[in-house]
């Protein structure tokens, strides 16, 4: 049961609610009237409460369970306990995120401006968005509609921020334009200057970055991440695109819809992601590169060349990954003989 | 010297109180009653100030200083110069830390709250703690008796903070249960909503995350480093981690006591380190696996596979590293060949 | 064209001026008189814009670009498009730095402490420095004549900042001494307790961190990134260092003068990286080591030995970068055989 410090729970739901909200199907025998009161983890849920079955590396947990009810692929419902209700579906982690929200709605919230909050007379403040104390607004910037802008977050001049936002405590922007529905958490950076000088006989000249940063609807960037803005064109991230925590963005990267950066990964200036391209974790990329539709780069790799599309990397320099595996048996043979 | 803007000595100590401090003998010959008024690096030290000689790389120092005293082990005496005096031990660099700490005790503080500290009135503040400047503390908040909250913090609804612990500037915390005399550094960023979602066919759902971050007693958490809350279990770093700065620990992730993870380590979704588990800078663990209890990961290792308890591993993949440093050298025979 | 909303653009210049604020020589048949109203990326700029070539990856889009006007090495002055006004020089991207800098020159600010900012009675303000709102200064705190303290930022007790330096959002310093005309950017921490413990048998004892930062004029530290305190010494980063985001430096390490570090490197405790050294991203340096004058460190590698002046290093260990791509090319006939 979650913590209800910190989380409301919605319900009781049926079961047979449950599987229509989370698109599954109820097994045969199990019990439509079934009163569900909450998700819970497959080790420690019990018989009032649901969970669910997505890495077949937790069967044995299934089998030891007792949750009253299960989320899974039909195949692992075998391996069920017995009385233990089923829902069945082939994609058994998306039907419990259905069925989670359900259970855990996003929070409403009170709109209004903490007392605290200093915004410039030439912001404009949409309808029901709550600013929550110490939130400083620059002269000129638009926070959307029913935005929730947590405590200390600093917006700064001429920034827009596009409706129902969620920006976590600490974060700071300047020089960008924020989607509608981004969740952007604690400690994002987004619009700092970028990492643009050139070298002369004095030392380093700096190279005014007058580029902006963009990100499209639906994004979401995580804890203490940082994205630099263009040069000249701008720094620009794909509706929902899902960024990690401690990820770096260079100046002029293009980051494509749907692209998924795993934490302290890291792209350099000027290089472009199409859709859908996945950088595992502490995966990092050279500049002036293009990763194709749907690639994606193992954990650690370090990418030096364009990628195919739909081609997986991985290793430094980066490699195929069926090569890379095939270089590390290779190795596993030099070190038996 | 350290410098008395930022620091305050205290003292001076004999150097027969300083030996009894630290735990360390007064070599034969060495002045019980002599005057110490600093400690001081041995390149800079003078002769009313106590260095230390820890690691055999700065046995040249040694010789050239001219520190009144030094604590150094048994056989490293002889490298010392004439006329100065000794403590003994085999564990100098814990009796150096036991002396510094006497020269510099943890610094007194003032309780109260500052006046432009934003606190809920549902919140409690234990007695003596400290809050400062646009300190915000959420509803129902606890923070407890003799904590320092330097400026800026935000710990947010519903978050327990145990007595004596200390909060860096900027930091900000969410969804957790802090310990006692924990020490989280500035910028830390503690109960985000973890990287949890499932794909669909339109996009990606979002996953509840409705787990906690349980923070054990005597922990410290490194400067800008990010734990992002579980997303049913708990995200749980063990009473005594040290954890530095840039560090990322995903949900459900269980860090085990007196865990050691340096600068930029990574650790992703439910992974189990057992106790006393050590990251190198810039290591890497995925999801789903265990660390056995005091085994060790080399700097920027990229970890696959579970690690058998008290093995050190290396590279990536990591394997043990005996085996990694024989493949460096098949590696370094190939090139001549 | 820069977006009004973030950037004024002075101008316009003539193409002669441009010229000789750029150090450029202007090609024979372009008019000196042409009106230039702004600068421009290659594949956007119009008739009325500048731009520039730097990389000849980049020939093609010169070929087709509308610019105006174009800075570019002579040698690539026969790819230009007919009618296109050209600057010559063997240094583009330094000509266009100082162009791109006529046009966006620093902006002006009003000097004055906001009145939300909490100033510590003990305090000294330079003459015409700005202090955003909520910034925080602490007692015996110095922020220099003309600095321009973003919002949210935290300066503790005895830190001295010189004079025209810029902190942008939410940084926070302490024990620290920071030079003239540096530029520190959003969520910066320096002067954090570093990573000092001894083990013991009963857990870990805290060495104390008694040493500060020093960092030298003209600095640059990028978003996020963290600097800790030296231990004894003072961590100490060069004048005209630059600094990208999200790297860490360790307690008592010394960053020599001209240095660059790129996003999300790292330097374990007491190393040296003499003058001019360059770490590409997401590169490791261990403790304890010397990299010598104008060394190189490759992006991803792990330095575990001492540099010598003038290599440059890659892989993991790190080992001089030819014999890297060597060992490489070995690996590829490996692969094939």
């Amino acid at each position: 049961m979650a913590d209800r410090r910190f989380f409301r729970v919605a319900g009781p739901f049926t079961l047979g609610q449950l599987a229509q909200i989370g698109g599954a199907e109820l097994a045969f025998g199990s019990d439509a009237e079934r009163l569900v009161e909450d998700v819970a983890p497959i080790t420690t849920a019990g018989p009032s409460e649901l969970s669910f079955l997505n890495n077949p590396r937790y069967l044995p947990a299934l089998e030891a369970s007792r949750a009253g009810a299960c989320i899974l692929d039909p195949r692992h419902a075998p391996r069920a306990p017995k009385g233990m209700d089923l829902l069945l579906t082939s994609v058994p982690y998306n039907a419990y995120a259905r069925i989670a929200q359900a259970f855990y709605p996003a929070r409403e919230f009170e709109g209004g401006i903490h007392e605290t909050a200093v915004v410039d007379s030439s912001a404009i403040v949409g309808k029901g968005a709550r600013l929550e104390a110490h939130v400083v607004v620059g002269p000129n910037a638009q926070v959307g509609a029913r935005c929730h802008i947590a405590a200390q977050v600093v917006i700064g001049e001429g920034v827009v921020i596009g409706d129902d936002t969620r920006i976590e405590s600490g974060a700071s922007l300047s020089h960008c334009l924020i989607g509608e529905r981004c969740h952007l958490h604690a400690g994002v950076r987004i619009g700092n200057r970028g990492f643009g000088f050139s070298l002369s006989s004095d030392g380093y000249e700096d190279v005014p970055q007058i580029g902006r940063v963009i990100v499209g609807d639906d994004a979401e960037i995580g804890a203490n991440s940082t994205i630099d803005r263009g040069s000249g064109p701008d720094t620009v991230i794909g509706a929902g695109a899902k960024i990690d925590n401690l990820v770096q963005i260079g100046h002029n990267v293009q980051i494509g819809r749907g692209c998924i950066l795993v934490a302290q990964s890291g792209v350099a200036g000027s290089t472009t992601l199409a859709d859908q391209v996945m950088l595992a974790a502490q995966a990092g990329v050279a500049g002036h590169l293009t990763l194709g539709r749907s690639s994606r780069v193992a954990a650690k790799a370090g990418v030096m060349r364009d990628v195919p599309p739909g081609q997986t990397v991985c290793g430094i320099p980066a490699i195929p990954i069926k090569r890379f595996f095939r270089l590390v048996s290779i190795w596993q043979r030099q070190l038996k003989a």
